[in-house]
């Protein structure tokens, strides 16, 4: 294993580890004991805390939220999530979780996830960001430094 | 508070709960503090872990599984899950959640799961379960008790 | 199974579950299907979130702090905890979670736990809780209203 | 940071991290989102995660069991754990986490465990683990190579 665990992970090793483009945004990690269930393979609720765990550095790569202070934090609230399980992982196997925004409208965007194992797509998901002011009720403009982000380095599309 | 926790809710309870009709099967609980994160509100993964929890409980009530030894248990495997969040939920709140099987083809079938809290509805849900031989990999047709109880105590329509 | 669960128990609850004198503090639960781990039984590190969850409601009834808002939260921080397993525990089994201050000093003080289920002792526990000003750093001193609660309900003693 | 996570250290990348002798075994890992609690810093309950996981992977590199199959693996019962808390985690921190086996006895064995992060002390614990038979109720006799490897790899001492 040669991977860097839990770091951005260069284009060549994204591909090598067979996420297809247009991701451009990928971590590796490892299973863990306590992530198992009784069937001895990852549990399915935990596959949310990995695409938060990738969703969260990928803000702060893109400089969407530094996730530190509470001051200018952006209100970022998950509207939807899904995952779809192909092939199941097991302990210490090393996989990659990839993200990218796929779409966006004016206040909200549209992630799409995935996960790579041993050259296998073993699951896929998506999930539906809304940035909001700070009462966390009244949705907000997305900045344009955010659609730079999603159009350049995504590739993502105006949903309208 | 009044509702037993954690088992199975008499069909007035669930009305009085907000769940509405057809939802026949429904448990409440109570937010603990691991459930919250930063936000100071029930983390999105918990949610799966909720419905999983009503998931068994169902399984159990419905004779489709026991969940006790593995000799004859039946091989159910998830094959994708959703999750739609309307209203936070915060820390020793009481919840809801009912489960019902909307439809059913012949190896696999579609539940849908909704949150109540205060008469409020905090969250929806579906997830497909597949029936598989015990090689987890072929799928399996569903026996005919389990249609029977799909139909008769969740109004489930057959999707071809 | 016909105790409430997650709700403060009664004397004579706690006494008919098998928590002996003079633990005057207990919940019930059950034991939900993502808290096993492959081996089948309930993984160790739930045990912490279980004597968590009591904690805080213990926290809450003996009105030392009521979790909510955080201008006034008094600052408690967990010093160490321990755990003794001495039975497992497996899926849906009820079980009850008991607390009490057995010794309190200057600015902290200590609790010991227990999960009984079934008439069985399955866990004990410890833990050290230090109050601190709100610099996170400088203990405080505790109110004389925590040690009167200490003492009058729990037994509690003074360490020095 | 250029530690590998979730990989066994060298002797020079531990001492660097300030994991002092006699451990000879640690990983590196980075905190995530889903591990912060209300208080924004690790939960008390994830360190007991943190350790298994080391644990893990110390028994397959020690030769003590592979944890794949069921049909040898040896039965290992976690008897006690404990913990004491002594600097918070935040997100995104890389911490390692050290373990060794100072003591053992006939049929059990005592590890203590160390968390350390930039340069500083942050957790200890021990747990004690049992060897059982494949009843999982009697104790049975540590194998040499066991006592070899904790005595010659980790300074372990005999506590009769």
């Amino acid at each position: 294993m040669t991977l860097p665990l839990l770091a951005p992970l260069s284009t060549d090793d994204l591909r090598a580890a067979g996420v297809p483009e247009p991701f451009a945004f990928g971590q590796a990690d490892r299973v863990r004991f306590h992530e198992l269930d009784v069937l001895d393979h990852v549990n399915n609720a935990c596959y949310l805390s990995w695409f938060e765990t990738l969703r969260i550095a990928y803000l702060r790569a893109y400089g969407i939220s530094a996730y530190e202070g509470t001051a200018d934090r952006p209100v970022l609230v998950l509207k939807s999530v899904s995952v779809d399980y192909k092939v199941p992982l097991h302990l210490e196997e090393v996989y990659v979780v990839a993200g990218r925004t796929r779409a966006y409208r004016n206040r909200s965007w549209t992630m799409e996830y995935g996960v790579w194992s041993d050259g296998r797509h073993c699951a896929s998901g998506e999930a539906v960001i809304v940035l909001m002011e700070n009462d966390f009720t009244t949705r907000k403009a997305l900045p344009e430094s955010y659609v730079e982000a999603f159009r350049t380095r995504d590739g993502a599309v105006y949903e309208g």
